[in-house]
């Protein structure tokens, strides 16, 4: 098995229902990925020695998803010089506004960068970190190319009844 | 000099501006505190000392002030057993609805006790750090008696012109 | 029966749903409080006999849940010198925006802690009231660092699929 | 000097810089008030002499003004039979959307009968508690009237340069 | 049958559905009213004879229902003296927002008493033409303190599980 | 002097200073058109005078521009079978949020074609009323070219310092 | 068959559910159009293409539906003199809002006319071609007359319960 | 001169302003970039060009940043296989949320990886970039520590009065 070189962490086993569109899409991309239940807030330890750790582990991009008050992604930002990619939960009352701008708004100096809230930001951040190793990587570079390749075709025969 | 009872911390020197207010109140009142500038993103490590060793130094309530995506608040609760009230400061483009609900948004399992954005947020602060510290100094109670009835008087005997 | 250290109060039966949560875990902490339904709206008197007795008759922290233009709260902490906590419940239409903001927003001078929009607020305001009753009980601390660590736990060994 | 027939409140002596306007409306349309500053945080006891007392002191209508958490007006409805507009106050940081949603949002029970946030509101309240007399005061109702022509000749002589 | 004094107009049939509440409010309180669905959009003439005319067929108090860019109550307002009463309508994607906004920002000149989104609004908009009719006529006042009263009951007597 | 095929209302004098953008950008196009400030709430009979006989008159396009509830566009849409154009103004707390929500949200049936808040829309709006006339006037469609390429090359040959 | 005059595009299959009311008020006043399916992100070299392509092909007014970063009336605007119009979709998580901003908020020099959120905006915008169209076709503007008067009868007959 | 490594592109010579501070941040690091103003909507064959050819001549991030209805990075992200940043402008009226909701709100298939509206996201933008290229640039790594070195130091020496 190839080693992870995206990680995916989140604050909670409901967010996975949303983060396995994140994790699907870094399958079809062949990128090799380790997913981890962390939680900013009930687990600080573990976030802070997981992210410490990761650039040492070989990652090379991690994904953070939270919802709320959504601190996961900046304090892992905070702990690596990784590039982190953040993707806010639909909150139960707010629907994600409170995630997004608790990952967006980051001030200067630990940047996240952060896509759209639920699944379409899951299945982007999976993307963007593909982007991201196929500056390094051709072969991650010709799936993204087929990938998108494919999803050009099924919108342009798309048929309307 | 007395020991600290109440941490304020701020993520930068710019909120002091701000957060002057929550220390004079505090003074008013006789309850002696701390003041100290740190970012859960620039000083994690920072943070994470000083929060884990707020309790054993015999302060008995946090203070965190922070804006944009404020997480300062977030990270300190998770680091303490103490309780960990929020002052969200007003930002630039979105005037403190982002750091607002980046404090008030906590998940289930650990609280910040969050308030108004900017001023009445520092001021509020410092008078419930008060009232909590109250239940078991008179002193403090009646401070806080005596600032209420104060104000009281102030509302109640207001002129318009 | 112990006597209450906590007081909980809210607008509408309805309430209680969300804030029977609060209830569990005071019960899991082993805080003892009293429970009631009162509006400061439609029953101010209520409110005022009951905010204006609470000092007195042992409680030591009020926890207030409202929805829509959520003044219980506010108009408790005007009648008390007991710190007030807040919980803004998810209103019909605007999902508790408008409860959120009408708690949160005080004035400088009349503090009203406040937590999340609905659950996790009911929670995390059971929380942070045992937070504060532990600066001066032991028991009750024991019981919130049990608390932590075993939903440290739970997170930490949560398996995804 | 006329039985006043409005009782204008407002939450603090800053509010007057806008409900002057109200003032000044009620002044041109002959309709005797009375003003005062009170907060129903700071000053709960005067509010609720004052707003029980209302209707037997020969009241009509109450205007309260208040801002960010403006609980005032849905506390003197509390308290009184008689009509109560709200005019929310332009906050500090979000700009009166606070003010508004604490007034307008209140639960079925307790009406508060809102206006625009800011002078627009102040003016438009004092209009309308106007209306409100007219059904039964036939000189109010032609100063109505004459206002309302007025306020039409004006807009309709309007030049653009 | 009692002439109306309310009149109840909506845009829209499937707005019934909420304003039978306002409808139901009135009849508990003894107010004859008369309701009717006009849209100041597509029937546009309608609208603007029904309103010209209110206040001589005996009308006092006009109540609006209208939902989106909800500019019934406004225009109503535009063309009568008596006092209007806004209820904005749930709208299916901004859950009211617009409609609130549409109608309580109305620019001085011309008020329009606006009330909270959907149900809540529906019951206390009939409170409040009740509240305002109640000035001049002793039985509604009656009926309007045997409202509150039984409403503060039944709240009192809340009783949790 | 040409036919007015444009006519630009406005609620207030004051929106002029944005809208006068509307109109030179129509001059500068060479299309004709007559400006004129009347008000839905203030004015009802102008505008439904006006907003009747605008397609007798020769008028093609109505382009109408107000502020927080924002009613002109609508209500002038409801009287017209011509196109409406609405601006929403920037308005004075909620920074035209309530302007533009009011105008754009119009029920089936009756549409106002929205644009941006404040200048940039009332330059836009102009451009939409010349897009729509050069469907039939080669003239207005080429000076929309010349205005098109001419705007093309001062980005393209924007420098940075 | 006659040529089509109005283009419906639509960045999604899911969005036809919507922009079949639009199509269906085309149907209803005899507007000949053709639909596809395109994204501005997926398929940008087939909206670049068709886009350029619209004016020839005899297209005269184009409306663009898309949701969230809704960005394909606005990339359609900067390729084709003709007018366009944006129907927002109601997006997931923000139901819209951000579609909304996405059309409406265009800078000065392409405007995009932009209509209700959803269903509303989809027949609205079917109504403004039509309008458009009106302006030099006398078949179209007797089409739109009897539709509207139609839709005012509806009104003017609708029964309450 | 080093060649390109990062594209800064920006809709407007106006966000030259805000964007500096992303243009100082990459010089500080040492990281080789190109700048240029073109719009999505006013040069969109610039647009095409540029970022088709970006992959080609060498440029490894693209950042591009827009106001209003931000749309030049998604239409960007459409055209080029390298990994795009987004940095919201605050805008005039609605402060940015609407450039912020146009940029961060992709759709599933294209990303935006998205940061602080303003100065915060001009300046985290470019730290971002060199955290990618720092993937496989030693001397850009050390530099990026360097930074985060520098600015850990200055808030932890920040003194308050």
């Amino acid at each position: 098995m190839a080693t992870a070189l995206v990680g995916i962490i989140m604050g909670s086993t409901s967010d996975w229902d949303v983060m396995q569109n994140c994790a699907q899409t870094l399958d079809q991309l062949g990128v090799p990925y380790e997913k981890r239940v962390m939680s900013a807030h009930r687990t600080p330890d573990l976030v802070i020695d997981w992210a410490r750790g990761a650039d040492a582990r070989g990652l090379k991009v991690i994904i953070a998803a939270a919802g709320g008050a959504a601190h996961l992604a900046g304090v892992a930002a905070a702990l690596t010089p990784l590039p982190v990619l953040g993707v806010p939960m639909e909150s139960a009352s707010l629907k994600g506004l409170d995630s997004l701008l608790s990952m967006v708004q980051m001030p200067g100096g630990i940047p996240v960068a952060t896509f759209a809230i639920g699944k379409p930001g899951a299945v982007n951040a999976a993307l963007f970190a593909a982007a991201t190793l196929a500056l390094s990587d051709a072969k991650i570079k010709r799936a993204l190319e087929d990938y998108r390749a494919a999803q050009s075709k099924k919108v342009a025969e798309a048929k309307l009844p």
